[in-house]
C-alpha cells in the first residue's frame, strides 16, 4: 500500500497560514489533522484526545525523554507536542497528515521525517507583512518590530522547506498548496508500489 | 532573475499525452513550445524556423557531432532533434518551456538537463491501454502486442521520471499536470533569488 504524505505547513505570524490552512482543509477533507499533546489544563468545553491529549508536566516529560514526539515546544510556561504514533499509524494507512505549526516545529518535524512536506507561506513583502501585523491593532511598536525581525529570521532559514508560497491573495496561496499536495501525490517514488503491481501483473 | 522550467511530457502511445499536453497548454497559454530540427522535405504548408527547422543531413549531423541537440532521434529514415540553444534561452529569460516527447527522448533530456520535471503519463492499467490501442482500429495485432510490450518496457524505466499520471480521465489528467507546474514554481529553490532580495531589501 502506499504510504501516506506528511504535509507541513508554516510561515512567520501575519502571513496567513491559519487562513490558508482552513481553506485548504476545506477543499481536500481527506486530510488527517494531527492532535497534540499539552500540560496546559483543559478549557470547559475542551475534550482530552478531541482538542488535546492533556497530561501532566511528568507524563510529557516522560514522552519526551523516550523520543515519542515528533515536535515539541513551550508557551508560556507550558509545553506542547506532536505525538508521532498516531501520526505515523495514519501515514501506514496510506492518509495524508496536514498540519499547521510555527517554523521551529516545522523545523524539528523536518529533522525527524525528512520525507515530510514542507511548505513556507510568507506574505509577498515585509512591508505587506509589516501592514497586516499593524491592521490587526493587537500588537504594540515593539513587539510588531520583533515579530518582523522574527518573521525575517524565518525566511533565512527558507532551505528547511521544500516549497515555498507567497501568500499575495488567500485564494491563490491555498491554491497552490493544494498544486502543491496534489503533485506530490504523482511524485513517481511515492507510486512505485502501483507501478511495480501494473508491471507484475 | 528566476530561471524557467523545462517541462517534458512523456508516456506511452495510446497514453493520450497528446490530448493532455493541448489542454495543459490551453490553461497555461504562458508555456512555450519547442521548434524541433528535421531532415525530412518540408510538406507545402510547412515554414522553416515555425513548425521545424528544416536542414540537411550533412547540416544535421554536424549540429550533432557539437552537441548542439537536447535530444535526437531516428524515425523513418530521417532525422528529429530538440536543438538546445532556443530551449536555453527562454530558459534563461525566465520563461517556462513545454516539451511533448516520446520516452528515449525524455531520457536523453534528463540526461543533459537534469533540472527538467518530467512526468510519465500512462492509462491506469494495460488493459485499458490495450482497449485504446483497439479503440483507434488503426494497428495489426502484431503492432499492437509490440506497442504494449514497449509501454511495459517505457514504464519499467519509471526512474528517469519525476513524476507519475495516470490518465483516467483527460480532465484530471491535465490538471494533475497543471497541478504539478504550478507546484515546481513554488519550488523553495526555484524562488531563492526572490528570497535573497526579500531578506536584504
Amino acid at each position: 500500500m502506499k504510504k501516506g504524505l506528511l504535509i507541513v505547513l508554516s510561515g512567520p505570524s501575519g502571513a496567513g497560514k491559519g487562513t490558508v490552512y482552513n481553506a485548504v482543509i476545506n477543499m481536500l477533507p481527506e486530510l488527517k489533522k494531527s492532535i497534540s499533546v499539552t500540560t496546559r489544563l483543559p478549557r470547559p468545553d475542551e475534550i482530552d484526545g478531541v482538542h488535546y491529549y492533556f497530561r501532566t508536566v511528568e507524563e510529557y516529560v516522560a514522552m519526551k525523554e523516550r523520543g515519542e514526539f515528533l515536535e515539541t515546544a513551550e508557551v508560556y510556561k507550558n509545553f506542547y507536542g506532536t505525538p508521532q504514533a498516531p501520526v505515523f499509524e495514519m501515514l501506514e494507512k496510506g492518509e495524508d497528515v496536514f498540519f499547521e505549526i510555527d517554523v521551529e516545529g516545522a523545523k524539528q518535524i523536518k529533522a525527524k521525517y525528512p520525507e515530510c512536506v514542507s511548505i513556507f507561506i510568507i506574505p509577498p513583502s515585509f512591508e505587506v507583512l509589516e501592514q497586516r501585523l499593524r491592521g490587526r491593532g493587537t500588537e504594540d511598536e515593539n513587539s510588531l518590530l520583533t515579530r518582523i525581525g522574527s518573521a525575517r529570521g524565518e525566511l533565512a532559514q527558507y532551505k528547511n522547506f521544500d516549497y515555498i508560497v507567497f501568500n499575495d491573495d488567500v485564494h491563490s496561496a491555498t491554491q497552490n498548496v493544494v498544486n502543491i499536495i496534489e503533485a506530490e501525490r504523482c511524485d513517481i517514488l511515492r507510486n512505485e508500489r502501483k507501478i511495480l503491481n501494473m508491471l507484475v501483473n
